[in-house]
């Protein structure tokens, strides 16, 4: 019995009951759709005691449910023992939905609460159809905030100018030209709640969500004024000048929703995806909607020529960071080498030694042998493994500089290889290597693509369950939407026509449960090809490919012309920083083969 | 001035404005959405002029214009010339579409009229609203059928058995599985107006289309009666005698509109994309409608078990007629090779040499040196060049066999080629082996492996402006969807998931207007891979490829690999058949490059 957890539902259950609510949702959310989101917003992993990334709590007066994917089943399993919560896979053949089983679980003019900021819009339109006219969405309080008493308050970190040497183009012109668009849509107003398009927007940035460089705000733009709605406590004299000189109006964080109470008639351009419901629920009945995305997602995702250029010097400091810890690892005697997390750790300071490096772009994965086949296996105290002279090491990571975000996946040879990993390490670099060198058309999107990567492990009866690639935001989320490459679920991540300017990771995989993982994974800038009207890819990524775990036997004519000319440009790109001995071990794992 | 079209055009303007119909459309189309149509329903090129296989006439009091696509431009200028019709090119930037046109030319309240057994209830409906709720459709009657004195009737061919020898599924056992899915989607009635679905679910071929072996006919199936609509000079005993035994009650071809306007309360299925606005609008208002396609559409495209094997025969006698024709052209003195019109008669003359060969399944293309690169070139009396001993020839053609269909294309060299006409030829051939080795897992659809077929040509900054692919009937029409490879236009033809046992074409090509045009086409059936939950394609498509316009550095390794046993599978399906002269050229045209 997990005491803890069912004290802590029944007490939500109390004022459940108090409210009228039959069914209470909390999402792993914030106010803003983040992907990742702060130690305050962790109220599902504080009533469930489920720690994982993803999943939906919802509570009724006499059950409980737990919505996560498959990452998450045994964990999910383990965690929520003993606490009365059942487990509800998603995204099998027979999985029941959150819709299912409300429809099923309320009464026949059941009320369903939440803190509607932790929903989007979108989602909340849709469950309100799902279970029908007579029900109501009672959504304006959080019901849960009350029960958690070392709740983390909200952070307060400062926000700070990001100048216009890295962001390449002024706030005052992205402003003026975010108005031109809104002209031609036709719209009034502009609400902007999604955490990375507002510090875009305003070329700032700040820390309040672990690995991704934004702030907790809310923008809302008319056609002669922006506001901007955050905790004051979050500027400092310099910001507030900067602002003042933007014409940016400054108000409290939860005064965005006076704000939207009291626009009169008018058009305004929302996403409802992207706005949380509460939010959305207090625009008056008069006003006419224009539901799209913003302009800021397509025009985020194009780095301009400034961001480029930048992003080609991030990814330099990187490679040189991530080749000394590879350097390390292939000539530190085995009994020195520690464990995953140590790796990690190691990477992690690597990178930080350059000024410019703001930290971490996503909790470093390090997993070796059969950790490696955990697609997110991030080392702990607690699950790290001891690294060994033999078997693969899957190391996938990244850092924020001013002059971008990187993200990188390296599988290295600790020592001996059986064939079969030598086999599926070859196929997934074919597959990396076949999709990085691909010219085609304007008007190709990545699920057009994604064959060329899987291909040469389709042939082999092998596949990989996660998309081949996503975009990457600058000095920003690493998963950064409208583009990626995923044949199979063309969603948010895969919908966008691939432009000049965009930037997308290209990173296949094979694993093989209690054996091995394998990843590798590089950044491909996407840019106009010599042939007119087509477009091509250059590689960001600098760092050397394990020629140890490679199999000529799988890899084809064009695949050892393509890694020697990469490893060429690596070398010559990296050698000049690095001392003596690193300089002569790359050479050599850079080797022409 | 073209006195002929204006007088019929003024004719027409007369009886409209007896029916105060301010524009009426005449679309290219049978009452059946059909692709291609016979000789009764060239309504449009009668009053226009224009002779192509596609556009729209739209005529008003004092206007009249002509809506097509980027094949015809140039043909229906010459051809509308002196008209006083106006030519409409589509799909432009620019493009007027023919909803603005109307919307322009039409009163607050006015009238369009149409023969509404022409036009689809999808597109009616489509254009009613575009239109608004003022205008009216007015489509019970054809008002152009009386200004046409010798327009050709209703074709009167009988209607034939295909054995299930050749269907490899009773007629009977099929009608019961329909039952089965209406069933499923709780359907009482399904009403069929697609030719090649009603032809599929009763074993019944006829002639009623040129190359298109169906028969004008609407059926109509409940949960214990079947009828089906039709011209009864089409039956002979035997099919009567065959109609009865299957419970088919037959009835006149326009008794259809009848038995619809009788049905009282029920759930009707029916694809209002592939029934006509005339009979859809006789449906009485208390029936409630279940609007998708046809669970025929799938059960059609998915070859089964007889089939398949029916299929390698007909590619075994297909590729026997291809490969003697072959032969000719490459052993033929120049001065005797003759036209290209003679090169198409000789192919069809060799396919009818069998006496399963039905016909052509289509109309041949040969189109030697400028004339290849005009994708749809088929030679005419007017048209036709002579063959000389130099430069490329496309042929592209195909028969039915009660074996099935078939739909190839070589490219030759008739003598000396350009070093660009060969690395052209030897890239269309690299994908089109690149497509038809695919693997790939079930879920994956056709524009998610296009890319494998043009990645050669993208690379070399080429490509080609139609599809790598079309789903192609048993005996059926030579385009069946619901299958292509189509990466640009992801739209009927190209929406389905590739199936074990479906058929699609692997058609890659080059087109360089005033030199030279390539296209390579196989046919492939997809089949379970050896990998489980992985499929592939069999090459059923079985004809030499020109090795003399092959040049080896624009093929890789695996290309060269997968040619030499595709020519070795060839050669041995093809030799035995062969007398000694033509096997021994085919031996040397299928080496070991």
């Amino acid at each position: 019995m997990n005491d803890v957890i069912r004290n802590r539902l029944n007490q939500l259950r109390r004022i459940m009951a108090q409210r009228n609510v039959e069914a209470y949702i909390v999402p792993t959310a914030d106010f803003h759709g983040s992907e990742f989101i702060g130690a305050h917003f962790k109220t599902r992993q504080y009533l469930s005691g489920f720690t994982g990334s993803a999943g939906t709590l919802v509570v009724t007066a006499d059950a409980a449910g737990l919505w996560t994917d498959g990452r998450y089943f045994l964990q999910a399993e383990q965690e929520l023992e003993g606490s009365g919560i059942k487990l509800f896979p998603m995204n099998l053949e027979d999985s029941v939905s959150i819709e299912a089983f409300l429809n099923d679980a309320l009464s026949e003019q059941g009320i369903v609460g939440a803190d509607g900021r932790t929903i989007s819009a979108a989602w909340a339109l849709e469950l309100s159809r799902a279970l029908g006219p007579q029900r109501t969405l009672q959504m304006s309080e959080d019901l849960a905030d009350g029960l958690w008493p070392d709740r983390p308050p909200l952070p307060l970190d400062p926000v700070y100018i990001l100048s216009e040497q890295y962001a390449g183009r002024s706030a005052a012109d992205k402003v003026a030209w975010l108005r031109g668009e809104m002209q031609q849509l036709q719209a009034d107003i502009h609400v902007i709640a999604d955490l990375a398009e507002i510090a875009w927007l305003f070329n700032l940035r700040g820390a309040d969500i672990p690995c991704v460089p934004v702030f907790l705000s809310y923008a809302v733009i008319g056609a002669d004024y922006a506001k901007l709605f955050l905790d004051p406590h979050k500027l400092t004299p310099e910001t507030r000048d900067y602002f003042n000189e933007l014409g940016v109006t400054l108000l409290p964080y939860e005064g965005a929703f006076q704000e939207l109470s009291d626009i009169s008639k008018a058009r305004v351009l929302l996403d409802p995806a992207r706005v949380n419901y509460a939010l959305y629920s207090v625009l008056p009945d008069q006003i006419e909607l224009i539901e799209r995305d913003s302009p800021i997602l397509l025009a985020k995702a194009i780095k301009n020529p400034v961001e480029q250029e930048n992003l080609r010097k991030a990814h330099l400091m990187d490679g040189l960071a991530l080749t000394k810890l590879l350097y390390w690892l292939k000539t530190t005697p085995p009994e020195q080498l520690g464990t995953e997390l140590q790796v990690a750790e190691r990477v992690n300071r690597l990178r930080m030694e350059h000024e410019h490096c703001i930290g971490p772009s996503f909790g470093t994965l390090a997993g070796y042998g059969p950790h490696g086949a955990i697609i997110h296996f991030e080392p702990t105290q607690e699950n790290q493994a001891q690294l060994k002279p033999r078997g693969l090491l899957l190391l996938d990571s990244g850092g924020h500089y001013l002059e971008g975000t990187t993200d990188v996946t390296r599988t290295v040879a600790l020592g001996p290889l059986t064939e079969e990993e030598k086999k599926h390490f070859t196929l997934v670099l074919q597959g990396m290597l076949n999709l990085s060198s691909a010219v085609f058309p304007h008007g190709c999107r990545g699920f057009h693509l994604d064959v060329l990567a899987r291909e040469p492990l389709w042939t082999q009866g092998l596949d990989y369950g996660h998309g081949t690639g996503h975009g990457i935001g600058y000095l920003s989320c690493v998963h950064e939407p409208p583009i990626g490459f995923s044949w199979l679920r063309t969603q948010r991540y895969d919908t966008g026509v691939l432009e000049p300017g965009m930037v997308i990771s290209d990173e296949p995989g094979v694993y093989i449960p209690g054996s091995h993982g394998i990843r590798l994974e590089n950044q491909l800038l996407c840019r106009e090809a010599e042939a007119k009207g087509f477009l091509a890819f250059e590689t960001l990524t600098l760092a050397p490919i394990d020629l140890d775990a490679v199999d000529m036997k799988w890899l084809d004519e064009s695949g050892r012309v393509r890694l020697n000319s990469y490893h060429q440009r690596v070398y010559q790109a990296l050698a000049p920083y690095l001392d003596r001995e690193e300089r002569e071990w790359l050479a050599s794992a850079t080797r022409a083969i």
